[in-house]
């Protein structure tokens, strides 16, 4: 398969080394010039699952491409999607299946300006990883990448991903409710993640406070809320009990949006609790509490001098 | 007037210097036995206003004492007020008036399950002070202190704690609505000094974010919302400018939440933000706001190993 990654930061280069030596076809696109310019004179230099290895891969920004790919895979930042959709638009064509697996909610909405729902495949990651320097990153995973395609008549062509995933190691699965699957992860990002970010603590420390069930309910009750006005069922007492399970399972983290504080980046509240406190205005109701949180967390980003 | 201090820290011991220095007969009542003995064996080494004195003031636990006052002010901590009436009810007699000028909001039900209505004065204090060792404070200000008596026939008594205040320097001032007073002091612990805490800034950082007119207006809706089930009229609008003024006064300034929890000390949040998110309830409508900042602040506690 002829592949685009379209954002090569740690998740993009793991999944782009991985189906390079699955045996397709891959390119990575970036924006971040010493990062291209790196894996330009050195390869690229990636950990995975703690093994290292050095790849020779091609490399570039999108409008130093002029060709057309098979299957385009995004993992920019939520933040970041537009922009990148706009900069590879010349390299899709009628066929190019775009799959994205960010993190976060709206994302298919902002896709579907730019691609036809037929070649929409959606998709949520386990996988996570990190970038050490230009040209060097690591990966770490096993879990499940579930996919599915937004046009209920193209499962083939969404059965044809998760293969070719599968055949890269990647462990590629077909859902057949990924909807549900992305609204779960937006809740344990828009409880555990946010919440540590504002608190300035880590997994376990939040899960140990007398509040967290109080602060989980208001919260996942108002993202169950918005979630079926998209047709999506979160029951709530049964997302709790996850979210729990997950705590225990990665304890004493620190969550990706505390780390983006830390190191003064940008967050992405507006794609979480931001999205259920504009899309519950748009239903009629009301979500005060992820509402607060999402003016909490940008105006710790303004403190701090983060600019968005 | 003989004069009882129930309480004994910064402000305590301001007011019990300064209505000695006035010519009353004043003892200071603590719980605190280095404070205690530092005063005892060296004086109460106090600077007002960046002047420095030193004086020989009674002082000792409530219950090394055996004698009724005529009127005792409190300045314990909010959640030390119950604690404290306890200890004192054994000084009190059926004249002695007994004057509050704590922050935060449900005292005077607090005070009334131990003093009758027509003895209880409440009010409120724009001084401020500090405790820099045992036996050595400090105490700044020169606004107004107003008080006003619960019952509506006790006027002739406020008046009389008024003009000892004014006779001894402390702008006592008799007020009409003091209730509004308190409750608008109240909006502003509420949202800068909660807010200030959350995200570990001060009052300027804070209301230099994007976010600082949504926060104050979401919060000062429920706290007027509130405010009207004890027949206060607090306008929104109006609060949230008064907001602005003190904002703009005051600064670099870091509100006592702030310094509580950088000194690991539980906050005063139950009797603000806490209060309406309780009484709310009571009266049958949300205040989710309130809830969660309360909720939040707690959490933040519990991690810091603050124990309430």
């Amino acid at each position: 398969m002829k592949i685009a990654i379209a954002g090569s930061g740690a998740l993009g280069c793991g999944f782009g080394y991985m189906m390079q030596k699955g045996g397709n076809e891959v390119t990575l696109l970036d924006f971040w010039e010493d990062h291209i310019q790196a894996i330009r004179e050195n390869g690229l230099s990636i950990t995975v699952n703690g093994k290292e290895d050095n790849i020779t891969i091609p490399v570039g920004k999108p409008d130093e491409f002029n060709e057309t790919f098979e299957t385009v895979f995004i993992f920019t930042k939520s933040m970041g999607l537009r922009h990148m959709l706009e900069a590879i638009k010349h390299l899709l064509d009628e066929n190019t299946k775009v799959v994205c697996l960010l993190n976060g909610l709206g994302h298919a909405n902002t896709i579907s300006k730019y691609v036809p729902k037929k070649n929409i495949i959606m998709g949520t990651t386990v996988w996570t990883g990190g970038l050490d320097a230009p040209g060097k990153t690591h990966f770490m995973g096993e879990g499940p990448v579930e996919v599915q395609n937004s046009d209920e008549n193209e499962e083939a062509a969404a059965r044809q991903v998760v293969q070719m995933m599968a055949d890269c190691g990647l462990n590629g699965v077909y859902s057949s409710n990924v909807h549900f699957t992305t609204w779960r992860k937006a809740c344990v990002n828009g409880t555990m993640n946010a919440l540590c970010s504002l608190l300035d603590c880590n997994i376990k420390e939040l899960f140990e406070t007398a509040q967290i069930d109080q602060l989980n309910h208001n919260i996942v009750s108002e993202f169950s809320r918005v979630a079926e006005t998209e047709g999506v069922q979160l029951d709530v007492e049964e997302t709790i009990n996850y979210l729990k399970t997950v705590a225990e399972k990665v304890g004493g983290h620190y969550p990706s949006m505390h780390q983006d504080l830390k190191n003064k980046r940008p967050t992405e509240i507006d794609f979480l609790n931001g999205v259920v406190a504009k899309e519950s205005e748009i239903n009629g109701f009301e979500a005060p509490y992820s509402k607060q949180i999402t003016q909490l967390i940008h105006a710790k980003e303004d403190i701090l001098g983060i600019k968005r």
